[in-house]
């Protein structure tokens, strides 16, 4: 199994993501490939594993603030060439933590789509304060969002949940401003209607009903996953800082903070995304997975890990069948 | 001041809506008018404040699952007996703690828009790190909207955060799904180059935005705003739940936790949305103020502040100088 990482573009340099893959070469079996600037790649990898991995140079890469169009004309960049192997069968998949909407694009227009799927999707996973996960899609990959698309994305959530998290009965929840039938804007109604053949569709939901363990699979156009996305980081992270400032305020706490140490332990792992490592994008003839632009070297061996459980699974065989089965 | 609450159509019924009420009256000065079935709240009423408040009783009210549109026609609903004193007005201002789309709908037919507002919207406050607040317009009164829709929130938003909040130079957000002026869907895209000619209008903004101190208002469609404070409550809920669960676990961590009760207790009152009371619904020729349906008595209470606030400091006339002046 040759794995592929785009390992420029991401917020914190290519430090962390190398670092995350080397993590990876140490726990499982598979080739590694990193694909960037040779003089930046280089002097990251300890000589006793240089011989392990294979750097494949490239000058360029596509920072995030480019378009995602811009990225289909610059073949020289980290994600073109990491595609273009992906295409020609010289890896099996690729993990990239640089500008997902080029990766989407790339992946879309060199990989191609699967027979049915108009618009691939990005899947990304949250916690849920059972201990289990919640899948979120689309997380970004497709702004503006046709009913058609939203129903592609509950059929590929559901065959991900059902065969890489092992959830058999996954529930399909359509994120809305209200779990009524009534709610939702004219693309989610739409949408609603398309989705009731699924055996597995709950209706519509709310965003609390990401955590709460109503459902397992949660669609949304990739606007609002983004803003679920970022908003959930930012309230997590919000309670965080407070808790450590108020604990720090005062001797008395500061004390018993220690004792709560374990409990700040356990909850910094459920709430932490690095945990979950990046996310498939679904619909595509290919195997890639997307990662947060922020990506600690944890969350990319865990990308890594999550590349390997998708091409193991054969999952886009798996939406195949489901997308005849299900289709209005 | 004559202030009218509408008792009905709460998650939880009448009784906390109308103990938050009374609470307001012990601590401000306002006549007070309740608006709903006399059989169920009379006898929530105690003998010795029964003379200051007012009942004007209703058959029938608007629950949860009704549609907007229906709300028009049930003239013997709660709110539509609210909107119309408002309207006639017999009260200075409404308070609804029931089916938000509902209050909207009314308000905008009943009481009509400001001139130049084609949408009024919600309007939230959201805890932020600083001990501040960031205010989200619009919070789920227009689902679907235009480019010209997210400019008047945003106009609108940033008077309210400057005369009601006391924040001079409120920075305005618009939320998408990056931060840079290349991301966003269709409409945010547009929406852009209209809100540039607000001198105060700091450009794209992503979830965690809210929180960070980075604006004072925020921006979006009422399908995000609403699918944004679900999502912030869920993830709050989840912390905490998982904080108590964890702590419970273990009898060293219950000891420390004794020495934490202060800290647990500041942290409730910053993310505790019934701190902030309800939500003004900008736009009309009026004073609503939208409640959370899960609204508790302090919520209540809350909210009736806001709208002795909004009352006082004659938001809607700061509003229509704004908009004549950043109109494109």
């Amino acid at each position: 199994m040759r794995i592929a990482v785009d390992a420029m573009g991401g917020d914190f340099g290519a430090s962390p993501l190398v670092e995350g893959a080397l993590w990876a070469l140490k726990e499982k079996d598979f080739s590694l490939v990193l694909i960037g600037d040779e003089k930046i790649l280089a002097p990251l990898i300890p000589a006793q594993v240089s011989k392990e991995v294979k750097i494949v140079h490239c000058d360029d890469f596509i920072a995030m603030d480019d378009s995602a169009t811009a990225a289909l004309k610059r073949k020289e960049s980290s994600i073109y060439v990491a595609m273009e192997m992906l295409k020609s069968k010289q890896v099996d998949a690729v993990v990239s933590a640089g500008h997902s909407g080029a990766t989407m694009s790339l992946a879309t227009l060199k990989i191609g789509r699967l027979k049915g799927i108009n618009r691939p999707a990005i899947c990304t996973l949250m916690p849920r304060i059972d201990g289990n996960k919640s899948l979120v899609i689309d997380a970004g990959a497709n702004v503006d969002c046709k009913p058609e698309n939203l129903f592609e994305f509950g059929v590929m959530g559901h065959e991900y949940a059902k065969w890489i998290l092992k959830y058999p009965n996954a529930r399909i929840g359509l994120l809305t401003n209200g779990e009524e039938e009534c709610k939702g804007n004219e693309t989610s109604k739409a949408a609603f209607e398309l989705l009731k053949t699924h055996p597995n569709f709950l209706g519509n939901i709310e965003g609390n009903n990401i955590f709460d363990s109503s459902v397992e699979v949660v669609v949304c156009d990739g606007f609002v996953g983004n803003v679920v996305l970022k908003t959930s980081e930012g309230v997590a992270d919000s309670i965080v800082y407070l808790l450590k400032k108020y604990i720090k305020a005062s001797p008395i706490s500061l004390f018993g903070a220690l004792f709560l140490k374990g409990v700040f332990k356990k909850l910094k792992k459920q709430i932490d995304y690095a945990e979950y490592g990046g996310a498939p994008l679904l619909g595509i003839d290919g195997n890639v997975i997307i990662c947060h632009g922020k990506s600690n070297a944890k969350a990319m061996k865990n990308a890594i890990f999550q590349a390997i459980a998708t091409i193991e699974n054969g999952i886009n065989d798996k939406i195949l069948e489901s997308l005849e089965k299900y289709k209005n």
